[in-house]
């Protein structure tokens, strides 16, 4: 029987289509023998030896007296970061310069290292670089929201094929990013406490979701999933802010998100995927309604009219059954 | 200089990234030589002689002794008529049974028209059928929102190739349609009149976004497109559900609609695209506030992390151009 489920936070509605169910093991990608991608490649911007074909970095780490990882401007950024924030009439509409501020992550030296097989320690340096940036970008005034997020394989979005995450930092909180928070507030106004502590404790007295947990994390495929193997990382110590996480938080995050990464790879044989580090606002960063987590959404389906239409996604999954084979894979 | 535009309606915002901005050509579609797609397949289940294969029709139209349109009710939907619209608890979230109807509009017999290429008559009999299970879906009592959409192509999230649009029934009103009802409902409390007739005067003035305008509609590529080519239909007399539209206004949104697939098959070369008719819940279809439209939405583009996370789309085309663009496709 195929079922409605409500997100608890943003009210929004999925249909688990169980008729049309797929099993997880069917999602597996038909790639092909995948093209061997060279360790490093001559015309590759992001590649050691090119650093001139991108902007100086703003935050780097080195080993070794070479770089590891590397934090420059975004060279084909969508926004600016010399314009204002002024909001101007044009007739009846309403616009404001493209201001904001666009970086890109570049993980790894390695041309063809992914998430999931790169050393730990390029993981590490990446969420680490995560926080260095988030702290600096929050302190710059005019930014409202900070967006993390890694767009992997051309389904996702990207065809730059060298490791590397994105951060766009804008002068706008969106009605997409403001009405749950409302929905959080709300709820917390009313029962006085964070929705998502209390979502974490429903998961973890359920267990049919639960990927992994570990000290710091909770991984979980959402009741209310979007998409097949929609999967979440929620720290479990109350944080509205990526930018609160404790040193103790970001050594776990790094393995925590990278062995989540491993089961996705490992067991759906790499598939395309987006993640996303959904935080509070600058201005919110320690509040209690709120509760900062890491999204990942494999590409495995299109959406289609309909969810275009009402944003009522239809999933031929049952998240329980996603929880239950990401935790089956085996990724030593 | 990028820029940021906001939905007048929504409140969501778009990005326009015009440095690195995209000619409207250059989404011109690569596809290859049309694989020749036969009149009649034996396997198509939509094909006449396999009216077995579909559930009996619902409406149908005939010519000459023989159907040229059938309405069917979905095999393979994701909701099922016979279950109840009742919330259930499952510990702390909420769920309730996959009540909904889902239609399947079989546009033509002929097995490789699409809406380009169709007769005008077997456009009007589509948007004919519409009309006819709109009301009929309308009177059932348990449904409260009535979404008619059509998915082209692969990347628009069909396989199905036979000319088809579909119809779901859902007894549920969620978050993504009702905030900007709730948006339109504010802004007529507070200037007295319908938002979206506001704006089609506004675009009237200003022209720069009307592709075409006929004596019932207004077809414009909206100030703040999310994506390339994004083109919205609207009616010029005020009406919030496509319930009411007239029998004139039915014939004129046949031709405006064939219309302007023409301009987007012919001018970019036949690319997969969604479209959607928005259309006030069941409950208010004679409302002040609220305005029916139609939108397509071209293929052209990936939504990645960044629009995933925000809500914010970044648009690498002006609406400006693209309606243009658009203005100048010739048709015949």
């Amino acid at each position: 029987m195929p079922e409605f489920r409500q997100n608890m936070v943003s009210k929004e509605w999925v249909i688990i289509a169980t008729e049309r169910a797929k099993r997880p093991d069917q999602f597996l990608q038909k790639k092909e023998e995948k093209k061997s991608i060279p360790l490093h490649r001559e015309d590759c911007p992001f590649c050691p030896g090119n650093e001139s074909k991108t902007p100086p970095s703003l935050f780097s780490i080195e080993k070794n007296g070479a770089w590891s990882l590397r934090v420059v401007p975004n060279k084909f950024a969508a926004l600016q970061s010399h314009l204002t924030t002024e909001r101007k009439h044009e007739g009846r509409f309403l616009k404001a310069d493209g201001f904001g501020i666009a970086e890109v992550v570049i993980e790894t030296p390695f041309h063809n290292r992914t998430m999931a097989t790169m050393d730990l320690e390029e993981v590490r340096n990446t969420v680490m670089a995560y926080k260095e940036r988030y702290l600096a970008l929050s302190k710059t005034g005019r930014i409202d929201l900070i967006t993390i997020f890694r767009n992997y394989g051309e389904r996702a979005g990207t065809s730059l094929e060298h490791p590397h995450s994105q951060i766009i930092a804008t002068p706008i909180v969106p009605p997409h990013v403001r009405n749950p928070l409302y929905q959080s507030q709300l709820a917390c106004d009313t029962f006085g406490d964070c929705i998502y502590c209390g979502m974490m404790e429903e998961e973890r007295r359920q267990q049919a979701r639960v990927v992994v947990e570990t000290q710091q994390f909770l991984v979980l495929c959402p009741f209310a999933s979007r998409s097949p193997f929609e999967t979440r990382i929620y720290p479990k110590t109350h944080r509205s802010s990526f930018i609160s996480i404790s040193d103790e938080e970001l050594v776990d995050f790094a393995s925590v998100l990278q062995d989540t990464l491993k089961r996705i790879s490992i067991g759906l044989n790499d598939p395309d995927y987006n993640y996303i580090i959904r935080s509070a606002p600058v201005e919110d960063c320690e509040v209690k309604y709120h509760h900062w987590y890491a999204v990942i959404v494999p590409k495995l389906t299109t959406p289609a009219g309909f969810e275009i239409g009402t944003g009522i996604y239809i999933n031929t999954t049952l998240p329980e059954q996603c929880a239950e084979f990401l935790r089956g894979v085996a990724i030593q």
